[in-house]
């Protein structure tokens, strides 16, 4: 088996192809314990370098699969959507889709991370609720499901276990930015849960992984291949991530932005964005109409179905429902807020969503290291988008903080991150395009 | 320090080049067991893939001497020679050329290796004469260079430890043949002890590492460069290992062959290649002309200087040196002797030398893994060369076996290396070129 392993490897260090029994052995080897650290470590770099093609990454992806349980989700008796973001600053999507979603007769079981470096996680912001709580069992799970519509749970470590453990050796070997890799990693988790449309919100920007539309087209092409070369609907979109897409970057800020926008009152990008994924699942699902699934879901934001939705949905899962009724009352709340006034007149040209996103961690809405705690009060709103003209002293939005000191210091790296122009400017699309399988 | 080494991988990953600080923090961390087998290992594949330049080499050796002790040799007066084959089959130099570079008034302090894969070591050979020892302290290594002018010893665990970490991390990833890093571990190796002049002897041929004269003529120039970046004298000779060097292929019966040239008795292709080293080493050192070098050279051989050197040698690592007189009777013999008679008539036109020393170890003579025992008596000679005429029933050589069944294994073997043609075949040079520094 060594001899097999490293000829493997040297293949893949020669610009190889290896087949799916190797990666296989790899793989699962390697999520048994019988494959050392060095050995994946060279692989994984190898494979960094060399790249893998289609069928090698649908190796991967269906190896890290097979590395654990399944979740068929048979106890769900309507359309099921999973929708993932690769991850951004300000991107409460799924806050807001899952209920939405759910109010137009689909059913999401989203399961969910928590926030790592400068992009926070939905577990997180939803446990900003009081009583929430997102360790259900799969039987809770499906059963809350099938009764609400929808949940967000925390992912089971038994679901795609070699995706922790591999992704830990990429973090730790300099190979985490690898198109099939990351894209062997998203797929591997979506595809152990059986729904009927899998929809991927892959970011493109300054925020995110893939800083242009170009790289984040290649990586929502080759998760949408593996998506259909497994036999799925996978429908993914390119999205802009120059800027941070809402208003809240921290966590019960994020829950109150969403409660605003399922209360209509919100008609911002990450509202835009939400309606376009919850229409696309509807019209996909359902056969209704591109015209008509994008009016019905803007109904259910404007009656409240999508807020009552949300409401059923903290309630089952212990948190205090009085939250989308008072968002200001039931959420923790910073003891410092200090306004954030713009320093220099113009027209918004560009804002680093990392920066902002590793602003509202220092301020402690998100974690450096795994297992770090952190403060659900606190975080940053911007309201100010790429566009918007902008005069010095005017209000563009609040630092929710611990102290007035780490306010300050937040204050300063918001305003730094962002330029201005005495020119007008174009604000950024909002999706760069559409792939499908 | 640990975002440190992940920048660096990074870059090495990417194509980059590491500055001489990153790589000693690779080496000497990864040596000091603070730096982790999955970090070293992404370094040695990207490096591998990536290949590392002149400076990089340089600083990769330094840190590889940095991480242990040195031997400054400090109590040996004479002019001090080292030399160092990187590896091939039937290839004695170092038994015949350290007592004679001796008997020219040399010193030859050699610290060796043993035997791995189908490649034999100079320490299981010497260890085959009885009594002999090749654990030598430093201060008892020193003596008996300066009183006898050479000594064979194992090379110690503090001298350079972090090509034995490094090499058999190589080993298990799939990354042992880079120019670049073979280069580092042979050069270490060798700068880690001070000598006035480094002899390197890189084989190109079936039986070696390096598979064509233009593949070690690279390993040659970066070896040459890496000491005259030391400021050392080193001169390296491309040599043939397109079939084994000498005719014997074992332990004892290596020792014996050493016996027979330094006896003045054989005529062939492995004394004259210790010859040209023993010649090439004293016009270095002592300024005597080419031509007066390698008349000096064949006098010794032919006088006995040099097996009267080799017996003192033997004796003073508590060997029996009777060797010298009678080998056959001192030196272990195999139980089952059996002829090797060709089974194609023609000129021998090619042999595998990697398949003949795959044998010699299937035979006993050496080990498949680290600590392996072996057995000194038995192994292969071949007396037949490229271009050699045979006829079928031709003897061309002996297997020596521990019983019948293994001797015709490795009978079938060797015939199956080998290759012949009704033409004439021309031999191939001994020496492909020199690099010098």
């Amino acid at each position: 088996v060594t001899e097999d392993v490293r000829d493997a490897l040297a293949r893949k260090r020669d610009g190889g192809v290896l087949t799916e029994d190797e990666i296989r052995s790899l793989v699962l080897g390697y999520a048994r314990g019988e494959v050392a650290d060095h050995v994946a470590s060279a692989f994984l770099m190898a494979a960094f370098i060399r790249g893998l093609d289609g069928a090698e990454t649908a190796s991967l992806t269906r190896a890290m699969v097979e590395s654990g349980t399944t979740l068929p989700l048979r106890g769900v008796s309507r359309p099921k959507v999973d929708k993932h973001s690769t991850g951004g600053v300000a991107d409460a999507v799924t806050l807001v889709f899952a209920p939405l979603a759910a109010s137009l007769g689909l059913a999401v079981a989203k399961l969910s991370g928590r926030g790592l470096g400068h992009t926070g996680g939905t577990l997180d912001k939803l446990e900003s609720i009081p009583g929430l709580r997102t360790d259900l069992t799969v039987d809770a799970l499906e059963r809350q499901v099938e009764e609400v519509g929808c949940a967000v749970a925390a992912q089971s470590r038994d679901l795609v276990p070699a995706d922790g453990t591999l992704y830990a050796l990429r973090e730790a070997t300099a190979t985490v930015p690898s198109v099939p890799l990351i894209a062997a990693s998203v797929m591997s988790k979506k595809l152990a849960v059986e729904t009927d449309l899998i929809l991927l919100d892959v970011k493109a920007g300054s925020g995110a992984f893939m800083k242009t539309p170009e790289e984040a087209a290649e990586l929502a092409g080759v998760c949408v291949g593996l998506g259909e070369a497994w036999g799925r609907r996978c429908t993914a979109a390119v999205t802009d991530m120059s800027q941070p897409l809402g208003d809240a970057v921290g966590n019960a800020l994020d829950i109150a932005e969403a409660v605003t926008i399922l209360r209509g009152q919100d008609h911002g990008r990450l509202r835009e964005l939400t309606l376009l994924f919850a229409s696309q699942a509807m019209e996909a699902l359902t056969g209704v109409p591109s015209a008509e699934a994008v009016s019905r879901a803007e109904h259910a934001l404007e009656s409240g179905d999508g807020l009552e939705t949300f409401r059923r949905m903290v309630e089952a899962q212990g948190g205090d429902p009085r939250v989308v009724d008072d968002p200001a009352t039931v959420l923790p709340s910073a003891p410092h807020i200090r306004p954030l006034l713009a320093d220099l007149p113009g027209a918004v040209t560009s804002m680093d969503g990392e920066a902002i996103g590793r602003a509202s961690v220092m301020l402690g809405a998100g974690r450096l290291r795994k297992g770090d705690a952190i403060d659900p009060s606190v975080g940053i709103v911007l309201h100010a988008k790429i566009g918007d003209r902008v005069e010095v002293g005017q209000p563009v939005g609040e630092i929710h903080a611990r102290d007035p000191v780490s306010a300050d210091a937040a204050a300063a790296r918001v305003l730094a991150s962002m330029t201005v122009s005495e020119e007008p400017v174009e604000p950024p699309p909002l999706v760069y395009g559409w792939h499908h399988a």
